[in-house]
């Protein structure tokens, strides 16, 4: 029994299961959990793969701790999206963190992340946390120069995920954020989803300062090669802790100073794709 | 219409075909063409994913171009495996190249190749090129202290191939190098190969003085997370020669300067593996 991805009628992923564990239709999308032969437990939101146990550290360690290394103080921290928890567990390893609310769109995954997927999800119900259940793009109007980081953990830019990948969304974002304040957010494929990547990227650069493209390898998002953006007005990625990322990379499976700086470096193709060429 | 490469039963990996353009059982092995949606045309050996014209310049550039911009004056090089041609067009691109052996088993591929895949094939007529149909294993015992690089671009270590990953193989490339010459090969995925990659090291450990392992994203080759290791006596891929780097990388379309660097960066599980820990 196999689990199978299309990605864009161009290439598929499959996974050997060993049984598919549940299966549910929340208001927004269906989600189901399998248990695979390899990567463990398995979250698909709409047959799309979101993670497994094996490699989640992947995206959570990258998307996290790449700002937060480069943050003198983040105390205040929003996830949008994210609903397994997977980023909240990593933000939550740094002490001077005081606030971390997480707000997904669809209550039901992170109930049920919570109950299939602790490996995730164990953190959420940490007191610093906060869960909201709302509309994110909606929920963060309603602060203005309070975050110092702001994560944007979400599905690709179809179904309730698509709102997240537009120019005022990312204003609504840097409204929210302190002046000194930073996002990040997964920025798809290079080689499949080069138009998405580009006009994110066109967007931001309309809004913010600094906006640095960078890699992290995730073996379950076809092709391996994937991109995160980070925006700040203040900061950029270059300019690291390296006392702080080498103490965090302790803690971690794949982060480390050196994959720090090496995650910024792109092949020509993928820095073609983000100069807009 | 799909061609499926099952991965070790743990994953797999499929590519949507418009058609098969040709199938021939060789002496060693069944080759197959297809033409792909996206990925232009596609090599399989024994049904496993070789390259595609859309993505292999990553695997190209990185084992040609790491190790040559690093050699002071690399002048004779020996290819073995590496029948589809791209390896040695990459290698060409170096003014101060006299002479490329490319030993490869089945003489059959080099030809399809020729046929079908002119954009890794077409300098395989350069006169600097000499073609060898043999057992790279035994081919390389006729050396001594001759070569300045021997790139080792096999397929899995199952079949033929197999032998191109074992210890006394390694002590015939050190022998065959100049004392100051160098190896590269690809040594597969430390998501589903840890096992090789971690033997290979420790087997080249005991001959070479530098044994460096470095990473190549390819999209084909399941998770994408490839690694590739360099060994020399005298050289470390560390030191290389930046203007040359930059030189090379204006014909390239992964390869750079800031990728040379980063490709020595290892996530910790990997460092883990290469580490033997």
């Amino acid at each position: 029994m196999w689990f199978v991805e299309n990605c864009e009628n161009k290439a598929s992923l499959g996974l050997k299961i060993k049984k598919k564990i549940l299966e549910q239709q929340s208001k927004f999308q269906k989600i189901s959990f399998y248990e695979t032969e390899f990567f463990g437990k398995l979250l698909t939101l709409d047959d799309v793969i979101m993670l497994s146990e094996k490699d989640e550290f992947v995206y959570h360690e990258m998307i996290v701790h790449m700002p937060l290394c480069v943050h003198e103080n983040p105390e205040r921290v929003l996830v949008i999206g994210g609903g397994d928890g997977g980023t909240v567990r990593e933000i939550l390893k740094y002490d001077t963190i005081k606030e971390v609310i997480l707000c997904e769109i669809d209550e039901q995954v992170v109930r049920l992340c919570q109950q299939y997927l602790p490996i995730t999800a164990e953190k959420l119900t940490d007191p610093r946390v906060k869960l909201v259940f709302e509309d994110g793009a909606k929920f963060i109007k309603n602060y203005e120069n309070y975050f110092d980081l702001i994560i944007t953990d979400s599905t690709d830019p179809i179904g309730p995920g698509k709102i997240l990948f537009q120019e005022d969304y990312y204003r609504s974002i840097k409204k929210a954020l302190k002046t000194n304040g930073m996002m990040t957010c997964q920025s798809e494929s290079p080689w499949f989803y080069d138009d998405v990547l580009r006009d994110m990227t066109n967007h931001m650069c309309k809004i913010f300062n600094h906006v640095e493209t960078y890699i992290a390898m995730i073996p379950l998002y076809l092709p391996g090669l994937w991109t995160m953006t980070f925006t700040s007005d203040h900061y950029s990625l270059k300019d690291f802790d390296r006392n702080k990322s080498e103490t965090i990379s302790e803690l971690c499976k794949y982060y480390n100073p050196a994959i720090h700086s090496a995650a910024l470096a792109k092949p020509n193709f993928l820095q073609n794709i983000v100069n807009n060429k």
